[in-house]
């Protein structure tokens, strides 16, 4: 779930991924591009500066770590001048803000498989794929939460409106009886894919694809055993 | 589960956790205590300096965050020489290897409450409110463990350490015959816990105890609907 979550084309240069990460994906990363013939995108110089940013922000993130970020970095790998991305940005917590912001901005919607197992299974393999990619810029976005406060309360902002949209797994697994009426989709959704996070971000485990599989039909074993349910307590 | 995770009755004076955190958990909060009547233990100046640089490194970490952590300042806090602490500690990360390395020497185990569910709330509600007291230790270790990959490994010892221990409490469910032989411990531990972890420490949620009492319900739920079992996939 690379779009679920926050991956960069940019950085991985994978081109099957292009153009998930909101207004970023559709960067070059070709140094400072407003140098570059034919490097002018719809949105003009504002639109561009700002893609070129973001992109910067990333690749610096995954390969130089949360202390090497600084507006005269971004500035030097983007080429945008630095007096435009203090003005606009302000400093490194705006800039992480501001990506994860646009994270949110793209037309992600969440796999239909037609069964609930299925649907958490797609979820959990795109989180897992994207947690553990070389040079992973959610992980690297993760880590930098826990020294920006700005970075963390827009990280929480890109779940919420994740979880917002993943909520439809539930609604269609109701509409075909295989869900009670009510069931709570947040917990049911968490439940899924926060072992996911557990082991990678936190345990530092060595993880392959099938935990990500198990992890979306124990979810989904809870969930039709009566769990996640409204009244409950 | 403030035995579990990593709780400081030294930092936070709770009486009631009194010695939970290994050696650390004996140590006077005073300042420098050889210069106090009555501050020898037993095991000598090497046990009483360990225990005080412990408790100093809690207390920094959590009242003033990673950046402030230097072997000049654990010395100031705890008393003990800096020669003292480079030669033995040798830096940062060393410190924070041992502090975790020493919460593994506790006799912690997991309740018995009699029953697979009571025990798995038991244990959710020792880790929430360890994750959610105020000035937790816990989770500044783990934000810690971003900046350190020394913390980052002793963190994952102390973790793997836990799931060891709580693992007893899958062992009785299925003496009771509440779940399957073989039963995967590691994976319904985790089920049970990370929800905790995600809201608390990912997604910066407001929680409340009742998530850990439905976090532990809903594993225990897909435990007995036959997730984590051995043969699956």
């Amino acid at each position: 779930m690379t779009r679920t979550t926050l991956s960069d084309d940019g950085v991985t240069e994978s081109a099957e991924n292009a153009g998930n990460v909101g207004n970023a994906g559709n960067s070059d990363n070709t140094g400072n591009a407003e140098d570059l013939p034919g490097a002018r995108r719809p949105g003009g110089r504002t639109a561009r500066n700002r893609a070129l940013v973001h992109e910067a922000v990333r690749a610096q993130l995954v390969e130089h770590g949360y202390d090497s970020l600084s507006v005269d970095t971004v500035a030097e790998r983007s080429g945008v001048h630095r007096t435009t991305i203090y003005r606009r940005w302000r400093d490194v917590g705006g800039l992480l803000a501001d990506v994860l912001d646009a994270a949110r901005d793209d037309d992600w919607t969440p796999p239909d498989t037609g069964s609930l197992v299925g649907d958490l299974t797609a979820i959990n393999r795109e989180v897992h794929a994207a947690l553990t990619e070389t040079r992973s810029v959610t992980t690297a976005l993760i880590a930098a939460s826990f020294r920006s406060e700005r970075a963390a309360a827009a990280l929480h902002d890109f779940w919420d409106d994740r979880y917002v949209r993943c909520a439809a797994v539930v609604t269609r697994a109701v509409e075909r009886g295989e869900l009670a009426p009510g069931t709570d989709a947040r917990r049911l959704l968490v439940a899924a894919t926060a072992p996911l996070y557990h082991h990678v971000v936190l345990l530092r485990s060595t993880t392959t694809a099938l935990l990500a599989d198990q992890a979306a039909r124990d979810a989904f074993l809870a969930a039709t055993a009566g769990a996640f349910a409204p009244q409950e307590q």
